[in-house]
């Protein structure tokens, strides 16, 4: 953390915040230029202290110069992490494709879609069991016997199962159930839960909150990843604009940037992230030439007749071009789909 | 809901969407124009089941006529709604003031700060036990002793309490200490949360999210009101937007359109909500004049110790200052404040 | 300019980054702490030169300590201006009241409205000419015949005269009939248009761009300073966000904050930054209190026939509210109202 | 456009609405539902007119029903629009790559540049000479001398030149040297401008407004090609949003959004979009992916010394890695690239 003084800050101001760095137990290392001062504050997790400086006059700016999140990081762990998820390897080489419903609706149409996706090349059958809605009076899924529907796909297909938790008393429920816990955009902020996600065994999903910078993301996975959990999932799916004529703006520029800052696996939700089907063919290859390990996709025998979402399911036939124009994409990039 | 067909829809893909009205057990209404059909939706919530249309072809738009809500909806109820809270009355002619510093951080700051604003025409003490913090390095709020002491001020000044509660488990106790629950901005749509405190007895102070919709968050009111929780106070708390010179834009517009549209009582919150002291005096003034209920202000009587947001808490010459200026204003406007 | 080293940057990395500057003929002044080098960067416009830096490795952020706007700042001018627009001090303890229709569209309507305005305390009359619309079969505008009625209605009522200018080679030609030149929000980064108003004699009316920050802004009124012309008023309305039920989100934290960054005189406009009439009157209240030193309002005789934005238009009884409420409320901050 | 009646309107009221109707000169359809009248509104422009019905009682909503641009609809030309750039046909199956510096700075490496560029396949050589900066302080661009330096590179090397004009007299003389003519996006809505370029015989390349929507930029091509220039290629190149880790938010999105709505070629513009050179690679190849028809892509042989936007800048080395990766990318795809 760096304080700039202002360039008409008197001796005894830069003193006070010398003063207060002190105070704190940190060390304060003064520049003084022929303009202003500069102090550098080293020791301890400065940033946090920040606040501390906030009513000191004289002081023009405080420049947070390390990132706030730590195992989260790049710099902590250079190479790339590499999730498994019941044996299937998320953050190597492999585009990896979770399809399914958005909700789980009944035991036919769930099964119907599993063995579709699944004779296609997806590795991961998603639904939701739990579902957030905007308004108390939407469908709000099947709970309980939603998820058992979903483990009894996985016993037909193979496919793992992932599926999202809403309250931190109910994860280890959910967690009994699939192979990997979705946490959603609205609940991207929810510390409780996140900390008892954190405290799971199984890795988890986490979907960038639909106004959360990238930074306040990777401070999200901060706290799973603090409380013992290493296998975070990181999934952008859009964030909220000025623009309406897509339901959310999909974000592929965090795809490659969150590369950069940190060793996570990222993934993408293009049918979230657009809200409109059509939309989905072209952003899935967008997603993976973008450098995104996977994809996760609403796919519904009958998308006319979906309880949710259904204007951005893809009916079989498009998932399967779909895939057939991955397949094509992740060869000429050097990538495999099974 | 209306269904625009498109120009060129054909007469069965206008047939199809009738078909599938009555499937579902609502009533079509079909008028013909001269240039493409145009279908009302009559019956049931029929919003809820806009998805199920959304793959029919020859569809151009759907178009919602009624508001998603309809417990918080002025058509609901045209008079304003007055919350009483342990005996203050929010929704009324009182411009009812909220003030405390962000965090509980010890029994002395806490009660020379209750003392000190009650002095000055506070009715209610803010005060944050359980912190829903960015970074899992940040203080984290005191917890249940925190509740304990926010208690102890309340016996000591006669001020009412209001504090955040950040998980559904922890409804019952936070609402044994308090007098009004918080829900904060980055749970306003925690539906688990909602739904507990909806449970409650106690009056709920909803923040608007910094992401949400004035729709969508008088949709989080649905679901506190639909539990049977009907004491809910709407805070305006600033949304997120590409100007970055203010922690968050502060969008008072809210304020009187949430009047229009709904029954519910508002206040602002100036203090998270530009994240300037030095702003949250005007904000607080303007806020005032455009019909807010009452402010939720920061108030710490040594912001620069501060252990969280003191950047953004009035100190108590400011918070003096800001009083003697309300006071003028609201009676301008012909309110009171104590 | 402030440029902090990684601290895995090399010696020579340091040495290079000290060169570099050195080149471009400024001075660095480097202090090598114990954890990273941080190298203060003096003389010129370091600012402008900050790319130049972008590619040298080793660098972990480039800082900027001044603010890139000089004759617009506070620091510049300590004192309030007061832009006098044909006698009418704007930027003082009055709060200046411009009313008038969108669109001139006659000469008995802008006579009516003008003759209204004028009677209940309106200083100058705005009215559209040229007017740039997002359609272009949208109605454009009467062009110079519009400039004649503004001019006769200044004539018959003592009125001072505001209207848009859209285009560098119209700015003598609108100058030769209104007292203030109006840069609208879509032009407020039109640079060839904001130099050539800033080589006219009359004063300007600068709209904040739609996405501008308040940064932009301030940079926008140095291009109109920097030419010579010190007559800029600033004027706040609304800016594009992610919220759709107000046109804009009018954006009254940025009145204090101008206030506190620049000397400059701020006004509102609630009619274009709502977009719906019922709110313009508690924003009026709201962006006064807020500190703005004037308004800028549409006003139509008969809302429902105007030939642009009727819906946030006041009819002459809803303005007469305004007016009496306004001049309540501005005496109770020591403000007048003619 | 569609009218719908509150629940709660009066038989006078619908009739109010019906008679202003016919003032207008349009027609009404009246569908008296159980619920509530709904009037289609036929015949003009109906959309033009909407705003006379904004005062008039018992209106809840008013719908828009058809685009309101013409030529650029995909309605009016099913097929895709190839512009013809003095040769070169963008639109088509070819990736066209335009690259080169931000602003020309001199003949010499402008020349390097080109060289360079041509020999890897680029077929535009692009380069700022008028440039539109934000501070009145920062390099304005060499202006017509600079425009000389690109006619002389396209004499060098074959290359067919892009260059941005931003103002409406500058439009001849920049069409004299350049081959397509840039509008940028802070004057997306600079209608003068505009009609200017629609009145120009050369192709116009029209970059997204930072804040425009997809049907506000697809306006904007309408008032081009409203002027009788057919030759509009669109160009995304980043929103603003809140998240600032990105200099802006490049929207992919609109890519395959543009392609269903309008005719028009689209390509993107990944350096400006991002601001990050890091990030170019993978956002153009996800652009490709995306289904853009070519990329605009600053290249400077020496970033670190560039006068302007250097962050954003390939060097050559990075720039030939892109060029054979999205040689394979486009081969995957069934594209060509030189």
């Amino acid at each position: 953390m760096i304080i700039v003084m202002s360039h008409q800050a008197t001796p005894p101001q830069v003193e006070a915040v010398v003063e207060r760095i002190r105070e704190i137990g940190l060390r304060p290392e003064v520049s003084l230029g022929e303009d202003r001062a500069v102090i550098g504050v080293i020791g301890g997790n400065a940033y946090a202290y920040r606040e501390a400086f906030s009513h000191l006059s004289g002081i023009q700016e405080i420049v947070q110069v390390t990132k706030p999140f730590k195992l989260a990081s790049r710099e902590f762990r250079p190479d790339d992490t590499v999730v498994d998820v019941a044996g299937v390897r998320v953050g190597g080489d492999e585009v990896v494709v979770m399809a399914g419903p958005c909700s789980v609706e009944n035991q036919d149409m769930l099964l119907e879609t599993a063995r579709h996706v699944a004779s296609q090349g997806a590795r991961l059958l998603r639904g939701g069991a739990f579902k957030p809605r905007t308004s108390p009076y939407s469908f709000q899924g099947l709970g309980e016997s939603g998820l058992r529907l979903l483990a009894e796909a996985r016993e037909a297909t193979g496919l793992r199962v992932v599926s999202e938790v809403v309250a931190p008393g109910d994860v280890e429920l959910v967690a009994s159930y699939v192979d990997l816990l979705q946490v959603g955009t609205r609940n991207m902020q929810n510390y409780a839960l996140l900390q008892e996600v954190g405290r799971s065994q199984r890795p988890v999903l986490l979907k960038r909150g639909m106004s959360s910078t990238v930074e306040e993301w990777l401070l999200a996975a901060e706290y799973v990843l603090s409380q013992g959990n290493r296998g975070v999932i990181l999934c952008e799916r859009g964030i909220r604009t000025f623009e309406q004529s897509t339901r959310f703006t999909l974000d592929l520029n965090s795809v490659p940037l969150v590369r950069e800052l940190s060793h996570l696996p990222v993934i993408v939700d293009p049918s979230q992230g657009t809200g409109r089907w059509s939309l989905v063919r072209p952003m899935s290859l967008a997603a993976v030439a973008a450098g995104a390990h996977g994809l996760i996709l609403e796919v519904h025998p009958r998308p006319d007749q979906a309880l949710s979402d259904g204007a951005q399911s893809l009916d079989f036939e498009n998932f399967d071009q779909l895939m057939a124009d991955l397949r094509r994409l992740a060869s000429s990039l050097a990538k495999q789909l099974t």
